[in-house]
């Protein structure tokens, strides 16, 4: 652990006022000294088609470069009918495929969302989970951190101003560079 | 139930040789007399972006238009790391935005799948229940048609060869029509 | 419709302050006229055992025996541990067997839930709803009650207190008498 | 990990001839020199009142105890209906009360199932790893051991004898053993 710890945020959402963005944003401020946080666009993805996946675009390409490169991988999931957001599951399909070159397997990883209702996007956690298991991820359990309310944890210029959350993130930051430690050892 | 039930298919893959994609195209061949059963094409959406919600691309308009003219939907949803296909997911996606304007609004429903694989799908048919209750479908419950190791169930140009399982489709379709019924009394 | 509709009521806890409890109280008071709601008591079954699904405990056969005699059945289904609470797995385990004698077989449902915390059941009402579907059964979809903050939401007599959560309810009883026609037509 | 790992094996069923209970004891065969493997027997608990939580029943008291002393646990989970049996969620939900006293917190874990049909329990395991995340519990995840047509795979004294689920079962027990020293750590 006396070195770096490499985290790759990603954001299931595209939205330019995006609350999950914001979170990765928000966690790039309140990371332990030890680890850094790069932020990597999938929003420019085609949907996946399996006749591709062996000359997959180059974009899909560095993707699965930087998550090999990674350490840890902090997901910022926005709650979709009940499950996570097409532009998410695109890019897990991506970087999974062909199933001899599974960029995911074996990778640490922090769950987290934000929405503007009150459930905090508990149930696109779930399905998250479950595909991830599938993807051979390890992702932390504990506390679960589910920004609800969004339009009042974040400020006009979608700054996490909660001090609360901000709190949890922190606590959760420093817990997956701890949990990324053992899985790798 | 005197008129015709029209029912729209969606594949949950794009790729070209798709066993899902066979599964529509055998209940083409398997309807009961009174219904019509209309394939449509997905995999041209862009990803789903919410800043584009209210100015959504001709092809989604089309396709909510073809919804709102069916009286149920055929899904064949293949399963990706344990869920839904981010494809299936993004039309989803598409058609139940703005919030006010739901396509899939009451729709009835059935669920097939078809996978390589011993489990035909039987994780990707729960989470898609999930999603559907979100956009208030109706799918019917049993039996189940999980279509497994596709490639014996279908021949070299794709028809749908088990009889077994033929049965079964066709025993879902015309329940799908008197589920239509009851579901739009 | 002219007839009355007959719903059956069941909590998922047997705490004797339950909330959920409480909310099947609650949805007695806010009954359309044509309805009536018999609350059954599930907390005396043994825990399931196929070896003994064939000979059922007396408690179990008198409840299959009201499934079988209502219209339709109203879930309170607290949270536990992500899911439905063993109490309520147990009761739907015993009804559903032995496999040809399911007394849940097409029965119309409600699913609310109640707790003490922000989310109010929804992960729970996600399983139940997967399970629903194995049994056979037909939940409404919207809007979803899922009563957060209980202690709120209810006074010190758990009496129901909260007028949105109560309209909320008002509606999908009335919604679901109507539902409950449509399904068994 | 020069030390023996315990680990703690838990049926979610107590058919007298049940597949899964039989999958633990296959486990004991197939154990890694440095493991042990004890089978608890859950089907004595009531049904978990939260009123009751603060006294639980000894049997109870035990079982906490007994998975405090465990390294690893080992679950062979039936599906019933789409989900875990409510045997095994009965003793899930009495080990993790009260909330400050969560016995199952921290602990490396193996699912694994056995049914007659084709799908072998996927639908249970789901279910299962979303209620073990909430309990804070860190499965493996592949390669998953669902044991389909389990009249196949076990011969009439209920012993596996099915070589691949064999061999499948002896690697997933020297991964949980080398996954318990991560966690641990």
């Amino acid at each position: 652990m006396a070195s770096s710890t490499k985290i790759l945020g990603i954001s299931g959402s595209m939205r330019k006022r995006s609350f999950n963005t914001a979170l990765l944003r928000a966690a790039q401020e309140l990371l332990p000294p030890e680890a850094t946080l790069e932020i990597f666009d999938i929003s420019k993805f085609p949907l996946f088609n399996q006749d591709m996946e062996a000359t997959p675009p180059a974009g899909v390409v560095e993707f699965k470069l930087k998550i090999r490169g990674s350490d840890a991988i902090l997901f910022a999931a926005p709650e979709y009918n009940f499950s996570v957001s097409a532009l998410l599951k695109n890019a897990i399909e991506w970087a999974n495929r062909p199933s001899k070159d599974n960029a995911w397997d074996g990778k640490p990883a922090l769950i987290t969302s934000a929405s503007t209702g009150a459930r905090g996007g508990a149930r696109a956690q779930l399905h998250l989970r479950q595909i991830l298991s599938d993807v051979n991820m390890f992702p932390l359990n504990k506390p679960q951190l589910l920004v609800g309310n969004a339009r009042e944890a974040f400020d006009s210029d979608l700054r996490l101003i909660d001090e609360t959350h901000r709190q949890t993130l922190k606590q959760l930051l420093a817990a997956l560079v701890a949990w990324s430690a053992k899985v790798r050892s």
